[in-house]
């Protein structure tokens, strides 16, 4: 085990009997953590060639667990945002066009949602089913999501609980390995990737952004996956909506045609790659008919019958899920244009609003939330609103509009917009 | 926690607070062994600064437990070699020049011996005395070698447990502070550093070597400490005895004023190191007081004392501590003269024959061992004996002779010898 540390220490490459040494010795518990630690910290700082990230995902997808049978067509992953509530949109978009979407999504931690936080503001809808329930819905109406199983990638499990507590998260290769050894393991053969890049991002830097997003791609296509990647803006939130029920809400907006544009965009840009790896369909052929899909009411009928699949009492959402009772508006006091939006402190607000989790413990209000409709470049006229939240008291409340408007930079002239998407990768 | 193996990650220095912290949770227990080994990887990989080099001895040598009060006027300190009995000839030295010395040494392992298997191959020799017999001992005698107090210096007892599986041992910062941080806990106010280069030893490059006795003689300073440090050649073993009880022979030869060359130049350098420490007196002047102190019989002396005062059975010395019953000589078939040395391997072939540990809990045979008379430079003539070996049985006494042999190369012409000492640093 010394002499695989020392390797990668000393930037030598691991063979692959030694990196499946590695991730069999993860998942037997033969590997002590602290020897693991220092394994994912001189991975950290010397790297890994693209070989060893490609032998290390397999190993990592298939060790210590049987990979599931694919369950659906299509899938999505998304490295995180705030605002960022397109699976709720994308996953009954692609069912519509006849393209199934098992999807299994993750909590939220810090300043970025959960898109089963999300869902679970829902009254009644349940993201744990057992195999039977999941592989019936599937074949009914084509859409679920769900919570990770247990068993999916046990190496990443452990490799990630070690690497959150030793400073070791965001390395490029081991980021690159952890997302993709989950898809490889949970069957996906075609894969869009929305790599977020800006502050409200786990990656601020569209440099990094790339090469993550080109490594991932890479890993896929080592692994007979069909993958394309999108690099999108998170220099502000995606749509208007921070939170949980509110962020329902939007997307159901969004479902009926209506909502936030950038959001709707984004949505229709991550379905046209999926339709494109799965048919070779042109992409903006593709295009005309997702926004048909939705502007012809199917997209939404799909998102009806998969929420009331899973549980959810989809009436609720149809009448718009209830908010928080404090509600605090912001209005422009002076004509300006947005020149810049801290869009990890937006995210941060609606976490002290009580959306998210400090610790993984946490539990989330789904009522809490708030709008902002600041976005780089807009012009707001004096009172115009800028942001409301959506609080359980009056402190929290004027606590969040302050916080918000500390999230702001103010220009003078008229700004050009941020571009949704920065890169494709494919 | 994180924050901090984030700091030394990305090469940003940890105050000396922070320092003092991590420090405190390695003796604690509050940091887990996990966080530690990251943490450790994070400094070979991206170093530290000298300041907080200093700040990690002292808090090392001061946190857990109270430092000792100095037993003795002077110490030394060698990073380990084959065949290194400087300790077992420059201790009684020292005591006959009126400069105790109190001396904390340790076990061999691997390819290098220590200094208390060589002492216990005296029969009767006692390694543990208590504070009350050692400072009795010191008021008398002004001689002792004792084996560490675990009290001493905790955090650099866990720090080196970990290293040692983390692939994190040979990271210059983190050896110049395990070694000075017991030495400033022990109390030393002189000590001189004997940091061997080449391939016996820890270090092979003197570049590498350098940087170490620097750091180490800085950190001294920054203690007020008065340091200097040698850096002598380990691309042969010191004097030709490998083993515990020859080694103890070759040192009782060299204190009566005999024995191989290097071995006495080597211990006479590094007293007049420390003799100048303490006097600032001239070097050569010192010297002559060394070489007199052991030509009179004096030190010899003293060494009957210190033996005889920790439990040894000095006759047994006198007479020659006996050795292994199968002896076999290897005798060069032709002439020719040595132009390299696998210094590692004869450390290996004394470790093989049982003078030795590969593993902490093994057993060592004080009796085995092995006599190499070749040096890099020296000319056999066809019938000389190259080296001699003392085994318990015909197979092992064969084996090493082959081994031996392995180790040799030979060069055709005159070579220039070896230099002794390569740089000083003070």
């Amino acid at each position: 085990m010394i002499s695989l540390i020392a390797k990668t220490r000393d930037g030598k490459p691991l063979s692959h009997e030694e990196i499946d040494e590695l991730v069999q010795g993860t998942v037997t518990g033969l590997w002590p953590d602290y020897q693991l630690a220092a394994w994912l910290m001189a991975v950290y700082c010397r790297g890994l060639s693209e070989d060893e990230v490609f032998a290390l995902t397999g190993a990592m997808a298939f060790t210590g667990a049987p990979p599931l049978e694919p369950l659906g067509i299509v899938d999505k992953h998304s490295t995180g945002g705030v605002g960022d509530k397109t699976t709720l949109v994308l996953a009954p978009v692609m069912a519509a066009l006849g393209l199934p979407m098992a999807k299994m999504s993750g909590r939220g931690l810090g300043h970025t949602g959960g898109t089963l936080d999300k869902l679970e503001s829902i009254p009644g809808f349940r993201t744990e089913l057992t195999t039977q329930e999941l592989r019936q819905q599937m074949d009914t109406i084509g859409v679920a999501v769900i919570a990770q199983s247990k068993e999916l990638a046990p190496a990443d499990k452990r490799l990630y609980a070690l690497r959150d507590v030793t400073a070791t998260v965001d390395s490029i290769p081991l980021i690159a390995a952890s997302v993709m050894s989950k898809k490889l393991a949970g069957g996906t053969k075609h894969l869009v990737l929305d790599v977020k890049v800006g502050n409200g991002a786990f990656m601020a830097q569209i440099d990094d952004a790339r090469l993550l997003a080109r490594l991932m791609v890479k890993i896929g296509h080592h692994h007979d996956r069909r993958v394309s990647a999108l690099l999108t803006t998170m220099n502000q939130p995606l749509g208007f909506a921070v939170g949980n029920a509110i962020e329902v809400n939007e997307a159901a907006l969004c479902l009926k045609g209506q909502g936030p544009l950038d959001l709707r965009e984004e949505v229709i840009l991550l379905a046209r790659e999926l339709v494109h790896l799965v048919t070779h369909e042109p992409l903006t052929q593709a295009e005309e008919r997702i926004r048909q899909v939705i502007d012809s009411g199917q997209a939404w009928e799909h998102f009806g019958r998969w929420i009331r699949a899973q549980g959810g009492q989809f009436n609720a959402v149809e009448e718009g899920l209830p908010l928080a009772p404090i509600k605090k508006e912001w209005r422009a006091e002076k004509a300006g244009t947005i020149s810049a939006i801290d869009t990890r402190a937006i995210g941060e607000v609606a976490l002290n609003l009580g959306a998210g989790r400090k610790r993984l413990d946490d539990a989330v209000n789904p009522h809490v939330g708030l709008l902002c409709y600041a976005k780089i470049g807009r012009h707001f006229e004096p009172g115009e609103i800028v942001a409301t939240v959506f609080a359980d008291n009056e402190t929290e409340g004027d606590r969040a509009l302050r916080d918000l408007q500390k999230a702001m930079t103010w220009g003078d002239g008229p700004l050009v917009p941020q571009p949704l998407v920065l890169d494709r990768i494919h």
